[in-house]
């Protein structure tokens, strides 16, 4: 594919600057509204923030901007923008409207819900994560249009914004899937991800797969006597400690017999590209706000996190809690694991793996219940896939033809429940920086990158409509 | 030493017989005192308790019969009858007025602190632990006396009886400490403990020890997100399991190194002796709650929870315990661990030999804390001890010759602080049986056995005084 023109570079360029106050000050009007998914007390402010983004993206020329209903839930916000080509591939753009919690006497050193500019950032709770990354989206569409002199856009353009995500999305598979016919697209590109600096531009692959768990193991009937009793019956605490220590081998890869069944290993160039990261330990682990690194032997720090399965502990409770101590032999402990998987991995095979793994486990005298909470499939697009390609280049547009590296996101997110419902291949592109601090105070986004992305957006459509076509 | 000659017997059971209605009388009125110790609306039940029975002990006789205050806690009752021969040997009976909390709505058939006879037992709380076993002695001293012609007993007799036993004598030692001038004695026999059962007369011999410490072990600073950390570093949720799971090896012995120094083995004689006794699996998992029994291989379940130490976890805690899941690495995590000894074992040891291990299980990244709670030295009077055999002798009397089995506790007790203030054997002479109920609703004691413990009472200072003057 032939890189894209000079001008195009720079029409969409000037357009951009042209509308910069425009947006800044309709993203600041958007980012006054609380919308705080997780407090009830806020739930009116994440409906006003769904409509306010239905008639934004109204105003700004989608034929269509839905309020979407779900079933007891914060609304999502439908939008589309057919192209004038019947035959162009359909890209479903996924990002969120909810904010996470955020007060000044957390640390905030300006009202979080009233946006400040200072020193070329944008600070206020959303303005990363997410509602920047979702309206650049709104400028990007009309500077592509700009661009390229179209009256539609290059692809048909479809919106997707939901309102629960930082309340884990509890409605987002019942809603896409109540819709899929609507929302049927050929990719999705998720605006929800960052980069990994503010110099070295990325675009995401994908991200790991979840499974999580529940283990309940009883004992004795009730908490006994450990002087009574003690080193004569098993003690639930005990064996819910050893079962969570089996877990992984001394080389600390996971030691349920078929966990790494299907795995798709790490390429000696994936391995490259991600040892070719200017990955600094020290300032990793301050993130991490940990003392040292510890996992699987034989893969580095960022394929630990990004490219290979874990189990871990996210919960162990038994016995006694209180001060001091208290001499019992408790009636029954709990463990909570989650399990991120990697392509390759069934969430299914793992919940059954987990399921065979257990009882061979135990000790006679001790029962278990388990349950699974619900599991996130892993999505990861490959190397070399032209709509990767597409991303990469539609960001090296943006970044004066900077050389793309690729990244992973180590967490689990509603992108898989879309690559789910759509089959549809997930892609990222998202601007945000380590340093934006988000779910934290004093949230910004750098307002440099933020049109970078605007940019990126801009040239995507034609991108992708090349690449998906091909 | 000769048998208790036949005369001697029989004085004992008439005069015991000719005074049971007046026992019973006093046992009652005391036992209508709600002595517990840990519900602090009855704080002055059990000082009326103390005072009850020092007031009883002097209207019986007992020269010395005074109230003594702990610093801050509830009263004990100490007594004294010196023997007319200077020259007697001490003896010290330890027991306890407070009971345990009872009230009708947790399944009592009748009002916990209305005693009721019915079917030759005694229905009411404490009248097993301890009331029924402390009283006793006031009768049993008395039948001495009549039988043996003496105007004081043969021993010089004191009897401290403490308000906090059911609250964890927080203020015993003390109290032993402030008074250990007073206290001191030959010997110590603690009333406070039972037999086998109805048909099988025992004496036990000794009380494990206990040494307790909390371990909080600290990864990250805060909570972080088990997607974008997970498998890169040390979850402290992890490391207490591995802690906990390493505390055995798999014969389920303590694998802390140093752990079994000094530990005194069973004899061959010791192990027959436990073999021989009519030790029921299916009950005894009954008493334990338990489905299955389970511990040190190469031991019995009675070996297990007499005769060797244990490593027990009274809890863990760490991470997230509430519904569902939380995909968390958590900051920190709680190891509560208590350690069963057998004599021959030091709990400062103990201590010092985990302090030494824990470090040592603990991979980079991970920083702890470990506090012990406290400790109690394990305590057991050998086989052929002559005060062990004075105690078995005085029981085979009131047994009518029966042979006298040999049992010993698994918990620990402040017996133990006695015979580390005292430096004095301890031994434990109780005709409570496991149907008594202790702890638990319509505690009961079975009259037969306590007036046979009256009159192995009455035997045993004459015993005694044989057995420590040798």
């Amino acid at each position: 594919m032939s890189p894209t023109p000079d001008s195009a570079v720079r029409t969409v360029r000037t357009y951009i600057a042209g509308h910069r106050d425009a947006f800044l000050g309709d993203l600041a009007q958007w980012l006054r509204i609380p919308s705080v998914s997780v407090q009830p007390e806020h739930a009116q402010d994440v409906r006003d923030s769904a409509r306010w983004l239905a008639d934004h993206l109204a105003g700004s020329g989608f034929p269509v901007a839905e309020v979407w209903e779900t079933d007891g839930g914060h609304p999502a916000v439908y939008a589309e923008w057919p192209s004038d080509d019947p035959d162009a591939p359909t890209v479903l753009v996924y990002g969120h409207h909810d904010v996470q919690p955020a007060a000044l006497a957390d640390g905030w050193a300006t009202d979080p819900f009233e946006p400040v500019i200072s020193d070329g950032r944008l600070y206020a709770r959303g303005a990363a994560d997410d509602k920047g990354q979702v309206l650049f989206h709104s400028l990007a569409v009309r500077a592509h249009l700009a661009a390229t002199g179209r009256t539609a856009p290059a692809v048909h353009l479809k919106l997707l914004v939901e309102g629960e995500e930082e309340a884990g999305s509890p409605h987002f598979r019942a809603l896409i899937e109540r819709h899929h016919e609507r929302l049927a697209a050929d990719a999705v590109v998720v605006s929800d991800t960052g980069m990994w600096s503010e110099t070295t531009p990325t675009v995401c692959t994908g991200m790991r797969g979840l499974a999580e768990c529940q283990i309940t193991l009883h004992g004795p009937a009730q908490d006994i006597h450990s002087g009574s009793f003690g080193g004569a019956v098993p003690n639930p605490a005990t064996t819910a400690a050893r079962l969570a220590a089996a877990l992984h081998d001394e080389d600390e890869r996971v030691a349920i017999p078929g966990f790494y069944d299907g795995v798709a290993e790490l390429t000696d160039e994936e391995r490259k590209l991600i040892a070719e990261l200017p990955f600094d330990e020290a300032s990793w682990l301050a993130s991490a706000h940990s003392g040292a690194t510890h996992g699987e032997r034989g893969h580095t720090t960022l394929e630990r996190v990004w490219a290979r399965p874990t189990a871990e502990v996210n919960g162990i409770a038994g016995g006694y809690q209180g001060p001091g101590g208290k001499t019992i032999i408790p009636a029954s402990a709990v463990l909570k694991l989650s399990f991120r998987l990697v392509a390759g991995q069934d969430p299914d095979k793992i919940e059954r793996a987990v399921r065979d793994w257990v009882p061979t486990r135990l000790p006679a005298g001790i029962r278990y219940e388990i349950t699974f909470n619900g599991a996130t499939r892993p999505c990861l697009t490959p190397l070399g896939h032209p709509a990767l390609t597409a991303v990469a280049r539609a960001m090296s547009t943006a970044f004066d033809g900077a050389a793309i590296r690729y990244t992973r996101e180590g967490g689990s997110g509603p992108a898989a429940d879309l690559q789910d419902v759509l089959a549809a291949p997930v892609l990222f592109l998202g601007i945000s920086v380590p340093s934006d601090g988000w779910h934290a105070p004093n949230e910004k986004v750098e307002l440099d990158l933020l049109f970078k992305g605007a940019e990126a957006g801009a040239h995507l459509w034609g991108e992708l409509r090349g690449a998906l076509s091909s």
